[in-house]
C-alpha cells in the first residue's frame, strides 16, 4: 500500500478541489492510502467514505503571501509542514500540497531532505509539446544559483524520471543553452556540456534552444534554476497571452468570428486542454529522500487527481530509491 | 538627408524582399538616402529608379552559415561588412541587414565600434504585447555573460530608445528576475537591483518576471544576454507552437471546425499580426556609434520598410548622439 500525505489546505480551491481529487483517486487506484492534513469539518464537507483515507486535525496553514523560511519555523503544526513530518518519520512515502511554493521546497529540503550526494534539489515539472509527448524540464527555480555540478545532477535526475515515471527507454537530455553548437554558451554551459559529454550513462544529445522546446527536441531539458524559471514563465505568458489574444481578436471580430468560435468550440477546447497538461501532474522536487509534489495554485480535481497518479507512479517504480543508488555509487567514484 | 546603408544581400529573401522594401521606403520617406551594397545586375531586376538610390557593388556575401568572426576578417567585400564600414568611414548614417546575425553584431562592435562609455553593446528588439503597446527587451543575446554595470546600461540604452524612437515620455524600466519581491534574484540580479534603483535618471519600476511581459508590465525590460536569449526564444517558440497546435486542432476538428475557422479568418490573421509584430522594426545592437539593425532572417518588404522607418526614427531624435553625450556625463562622474 503506497501511502501518500496530502495538504488539504494549500491552494486557491483547497479544501474542495484537493479532496474532490483525492475521493477519485481512492476509487481509482486500490493501491494507495491518503492522509489528509488540514480542518477536519472542512475537508469531511466534500470527503466520501473510504477506509484508506484517514484525516489528521490542524487549524494552522501557510498562505500563499507567507513567506517561506520564516513559515516553516514558525507554523509548525501547518497542514504542508505535517504532512512532510509524516514523511520523515515513516508514516507516509510522499507528500502532496497546491500550496506555497517556496514553503514546500523549504519543507522538502529541511524536513524530507536531500538524497545524499545531490548538492541542490531542483524542481522539474513535465511541460507540453505539439506532437503531446512532453519533456521534463528542471531546475525551474528552485534555486537562483547552480553550478555544473548541480547541473550535471539534473542530468541524471531527470532522465531517472523519464525514464521511470514516463516510460522513454532512452531520454534524450539536452542542455539549454543560446546556440545548438557544442562551443556555445557562458562558462557554467561549457563546463555543463563537458561534464555531460563524459557521463555515457546520460543519452546527452547537446545543446538544445528554448524556440525548439515545444516542438519536441529533447525529452529532458537541463537549466540553471534561473534561467528555468524564467524560461517556464515565459513559455506561460505567452500561452495565456495568446490566448487572451484569440479570444478578444473573436469578440471584436463581431458576428461573424463569434459564429465561427462557435463551430470551433471543440477544437479551440483541445487547444486548450494540450496547453494546460496538468495530466502529467505537478512540479517534483527531485533529489529528496521521497517524492515532494507541489500541485499548481489553481489546481482542480483533475490537477489534483493526476498528481495523485503521478506520486504513485514515482512510488510503484521506485525512482527515488534507484537515484539513492545511483548517487551512492556516484559518491563512491569520487571518493 | 538621412543615408542609410542597407546590405541588399542578406537574409532568406535577398534581395528581391530588401529591394521591394527599400522601394517602398524611398516613396514613403523624402528625407532618406538609400546605398546598395551587393550584387548589381540582381539588384537591379527588383529596383524602382530613384535618384536616392545608389549602388555599390560587390560579388562576396556573408551567409548565414558562416562563423561570424572569420567572415568578417576574411570576407572583406561582402556587402555587410561594407555597409559597415560606409558608416566608419562617415559615407552613411546607419546600417541595416537581414543576414547572418553573429556577423553584424561583430561589424556593429569592430567596424562602427562602441560608444565611450558603454562596455557591451546589447540586442534590442521591442516584442509585442496584448495592448499592442509593446516592450524593448535587451540584452537579447549579443553577450553570453553580464555584469550589473552593463545591465545598468543596458536600463539607460533602452530608456532613451523608448523616449525618443517609441515617444513614451517616463519608459517604466524593469528587470528580469525570478520574482517581483526587491530581495530576488541571484548576486547578479541584487546588484543590478541596488544600481537602478539608485539612479534617478531612471524610472526603475523594480523586478518583472517572465510570465507578465505580454501583458505589458513594463517598457523596458534588462536582462543579461544569456536569459535575455532564453526569454525571446520561449516566447517565439511558444508562439509558434500555438499556432500549429490550432491550425491542427482546427484540421482534426472535422468540417464544423474547417468551417468555424473560415468564419474566423480574418480575427485568426489579425492575431497572426499581433503576434508578428514587425512593424516595430528590427533588432537594435544598441550602444554603437550609429544604429545596426538587424531585420529577421526570414523578413519580407514590409519588415524592411518598417526597420527603414526605425531607423529614420533612430535618426531624426538623434538618439545615438544623446547616448554619446549621457554616458561621456557617466564617464566623468566615475572619475
Amino acid at each position: 500500500m503506497k501511502k501518500i500525505a496530502v495538504d488539504a489546505m494549500g491552494g486557491d480551491n483547497a479544501p474542495k478541489a484537493i479532496i474532490d481529487g483525492v475521493n477519485r483517486a481512492i476509487e481509482t487506484f486500490s493501491d494507495i492510502e491518503i492522509q489528509l492534513y488540514g480542518d477536519e469539518a472542512k475537508i469531511k464537507t466534500y470527503l466520501k467514505d473510504s477506509d484508506r483515507i484517514s484525516i489528521i486535525h490542524t487549524d494552522e496553514k501557510i498562505n500563499s503571501d507567507d513567506e517561506p523560511a520564516k513559515a516553516i519555523r514558525r507554523k509548525k503544526q501547518a497542514s504542508m509542514i505535517l504532512a512532510a513530518k509524516a514523511v520523515k518519520d515513516g508514516e507516509a512515502d510522499a507528500v502532496l500540497s497546491a500550496g506555497n511554493t517556496g514553503a514546500l521546497l523549504a519543507a522538502g529540503l529541511f524536513i524530507v531532505g536531500r538524497i545524499k550526494g545531490v548538492d541542490r534539489p531542483g524542481l522539474m515539472s513535465t511541460l507540453p509539446t505539439t506532437d503531446g509527448a512532453g519533456y521534463d524540464m528542471l531546475d525551474l527555480g528552485a534555486n537562483a544559483e547552480n553550478t555544473a555540478d548541480h547541473l550535471h545532477q539534473y542530468a541524471i535526475l531527470g532522465s531517472f524520471y523519464a525514464k521511470n515515471v514516463r516510460g522513454i527507454k532512452k531520454p534524450r537530455i539536452g542542455l539549454l543553452n543560446n546556440g545548438t553548437e557544442s562551443t556555445k554558451g557562458d562558462p557554467l554551459r561549457k563546463a555543463t556540456y563537458e561534464l555531460l559529454s563524459n557521463d555515457n550513462t546520460l543519452h546527452f544529445i547537446g545543446n538544445v534552444e528554448a524556440r525548439d522546446l515545444m516542438a519536441g527536441v529533447a525529452d529532458v531539458v537541463v537549466a540553471d534554476g534561473f534561467t528555468g524559471n524564467a524560461v517556464l514563465k515565459s513559455i506561460e505568458g505567452t500561452a495565456i497571452g495568446i490566448m487572451k489574444q484569440l479570444k478578444s481578436a473573436v469578440n471584436d471580430g463581431g458576428f461573424k468570428s463569434k459564429l465561427g468560435a462557435l463551430f470551433l468550440k471543440d477544437s479551440l477546447y483541445q487547444l486548450k486542454d494540450s496547453l494546460d497538461y496538468s495530466s502529467a501532474g505537478g512540479a517534483v522536487l527531485l533529489g529528496l529522500k521521497a517524492p515532494v509534489v507541489k500541485s499548481h495554485g489553481s489546481s482542480d480535481e483533475k490537477a489534483i487527481f493526476y498528481t495523485i497518479k503521478q506520486i504513485r507512479s514515482m512510488l510503484e517504480t521506485d525512482v527515488v530509491n534507484q537515484l539513492v543508488e545511483t548517487f551512492s555509487k556516484e559518491e563512491r567514484a569520487d571518493d
